[in-house]
């Protein structure tokens, strides 16, 4: 599987600390590029990647042989798999972050103080970003995109399983970088599959990295986060809850209940607990639990539960603790709004949790005291989505409170500076 | 100078690490207080200071006589010392932080979706602060108080040589807390002075400190911004600089550059460096650089402006990259804007710069292209200070760009979650 790209691994700190560099030296022009040549570059890249669709499929075929050889399983080689189709998703979605509104220089608050001064809080560039992903070409396009037009470099390190992929679609993002006359250093990606250069990264190139974002598995975050000495935009899991109140529509909560759970079980988005009201039990606790059964869910039940729900397995202590990211929901009652808070706050990954409920002060209860990035009432978990938020692509979902929380777009891939106005004045 | 609270050093890991779980559980209870219990609180704390005169002023003689035995320096003896005037002042600066107003559930921003979801950022508590500093008194009510407002358990470790009067301090903050009925450990003092309790924060409390923040002289803000194992908020230095336009109205420029360099030098805000464009030479260079010999201020020059005017001494590299903090300041001449800026982007710490100029396609070049904290036009660099942009008290000035940036008010102590209302929704 050794490829062009492959160097020796004692090369490997050497060349990271120079990537390092060169994503430095790119960071002041790109801070300074006006939104005009920013978003020129982007549509280049689109019609690169378009122009390029053979390479890029030729590309993709060496990796999907290397992975046939090493014997990939069966979902692993579908997420490396480029198809022309695909190949016109990853331009769309170029060319759809190239339309988003350019953040760099937006006034977010403005004040004027008492002697005269306007003090204005601006976006700037964040600085360089590490993107650290598995073997899916396309986050190369979607986190080389996305940090360019927020004005930041980033550095990409990519699976080694899709590395064939990932170059051939680097070269693409870099000919719009190009045509439109910003550095080429704005988007570099790994050339090397050893995975020393990971750990040169989480040591953060000498202070040339500012930021790192995990896109894969567990592992992988779990790695990032614990090693990284840089900060770190990333959730481990998604341990997502919804509580059911005595209070809620029938109705809604069971459609609410099928689609957090259902929809798509292998979002970080998706329903892993149901918690629901002890005073429902009578009334919404069988048919929310025979429409997930019905919709192919397997429940893993409390022992209250089990009594009045036969077709269920109990529930372990582990069970509250799992994202089963699979047709399977832990459920338990719990004693109104305080119990289901409790509970949350004791097993939640602090990522998405969703109330049913018509009674007001019960949903704000529930919205003040617990701690998680998103909170949602009468709607399905699965809307914890960059895209739903109306924020556009998104590099993922950070469940940390500092700087970035929830979904990570393109204004969370910022800082800001104060622009301070005065006409001559000194401080008494 | 061992006193009540020492401890012997190999119980400070221990004890380190009962104060991390101990502000951890107290994180919750304070991030669901409500603004009036917090308030009550605050007033509290004022009042128990101004109440505990006497025992403050036993504590801070028992400091004032070990420092005399240490041979302390008298700047650091004029810092360390309390009077019923500074014991007045501290009661002041908590109720005006009681006064602010109250940052957590505050909606930041809110949208509605095309789906109907209506959607809110609100503020929340950021977690648990670490305060490390050195022999200031004031900063335990300071600190503390600015924390408690923004809803975050506190942990105080103040240098050992004001450990007497810190802790005669804490005890009026905790009256408050608890007569408002909070948790005691909201705000918790770091009852020894072992430096080793220091190396347990930097470590982070295994998980239970979210943010550092250190107040005091460089060596303190290096040895925390290397070894600091969580996000760190501070800056390093003040390498602040002022640039004279040619385009200046010249009274303008005497006024500003005086006052930047000379209303107070020993502040993080004072201008290090000044930088005149080589088209105002002529015409702006003499009478600045004489208004501020006739203010005191030495002048170290580069070549150009040593050939212009004599009373000076010649600069060196190292000039340009002095945080003087003292009456100097090092004056270069410069190609217009953009050798200033060039200028400042190679040397300066980024934390705030100023331009004297009328033209305003210049100012928007310095404003846009230069990436610092702080940028001013037409006022004095005096102006970096969290109480003159109206934040009320601050904590510090911080230079990185994640999270917090600028002055660090109860604002940037914050973080935020969203809340999203619907009726009934579910994803497609």
């Amino acid at each position: 599987m050794l490829t062009t790209h492959e160097k020796p691994r004692e090369d490997t700190a050497a060349l990271m600390a120079d990537i390092g560099r060169r994503a430095r030296a790119a960071a002041r022009p790109l801070a300074i590029a006006s939104a005009e040549r920013k978003h020129a570059s982007l549509i280049g890249m689109a019609d690169a990647v378009l122009r390029g669709e053979d390479t890029i499929l030729a590309a993709n075929a060496i990796d999907l042989r290397n992975g046939e050889e090493a014997r990939l399983g069966a979902s692993f080689m579908d997420r490396l798999k480029l198809t022309p189709a695909r190949i016109r998703d990853m331009a769309d979605g170029i060319r759809a972050i190239a339309e988003l509104r350019d953040p760099v220089g937006e006034v977010i608050a403005e004040w004027d103080r008492p002697n005269g001064l306007h003090i204005e809080r601006v976006r700037t560039p964040l600085g360089v970003v590490g993107v650290i992903y598995e073997s899916r070409p396309n986050v190369t396009a979607d986190a080389g995109a996305l940090c360019l037009k927020a004005g930041n470099p980033v550095i990409l390190r990519g699976g080694s399983d899709s590395s064939n992929s990932s170059a051939a679609i680097h070269a693409c993002l870099v000919e719009g970088l190009k045509a439109a006359k910003l550095p080429a250093d704005a988007i570099q990606l790994v050339p090397t599959t050893d995975r020393a250069a990971v750990g040169e990264m989480l040591k953060g190139l000498s202070g040339n990295l500012d930021v790192i974002i995990p896109r894969g598995g567990r592992s992988l975050v779990e790695r990032v986060q614990n090693e990284a000495r840089v900060p770190v935009f990333a959730h481990l899991e998604g341990i997502c809850h919804l509580y059911i109140d005595a209070s809620a529509k029938l109705d809604m909560a069971i459609a609410i209940a099928v689609n957090a759970k259902m929809r798509r079980t292998g979002i970080c988005g998706a329903a892993e607990t149901l918690l629901i009201d002890r005073a429902a039990a009578s009334t919404h606790l069988l048919p929310v639990l025979k429409a997930l059964r019905k919709a192919g869910c397997e429940i893993h039940a409390d022992t209250d539960v089990l009594a009045a729900f036969a077709d269920a397995t109990p529930a372990t202590e582990t069970d509250w603790f799992t994202e089963y990211l699979d047709a399977i929901i832990a459920v338990k009652l719990v004693d109104g709004v305080s119990g289901a808070i409790e509970h949350i706050e004791t097993y939640s990954s602090h990522h998405t949790e969703a109330i049913v409920a018509e009674d007001a002060a019960t949903v704000e209860r529930f919205f003040n005291e617990i701690d998680s990035a998103i909170l949602l009432h009468n709607a399905s978990t699965q809307f914890a989505d960059g895209g739903e938020f109306g924020m556009g692509a998104e590099i993922g979902i950070a469940t940390g409170k500092m700087h970035a929380r929830g979904p990570v777009g393109v204004e969370q891939l910022t800082s800001f500076k104060y622009r301070v106005r005065g006409s001559g004045q000194v401080r008494a």
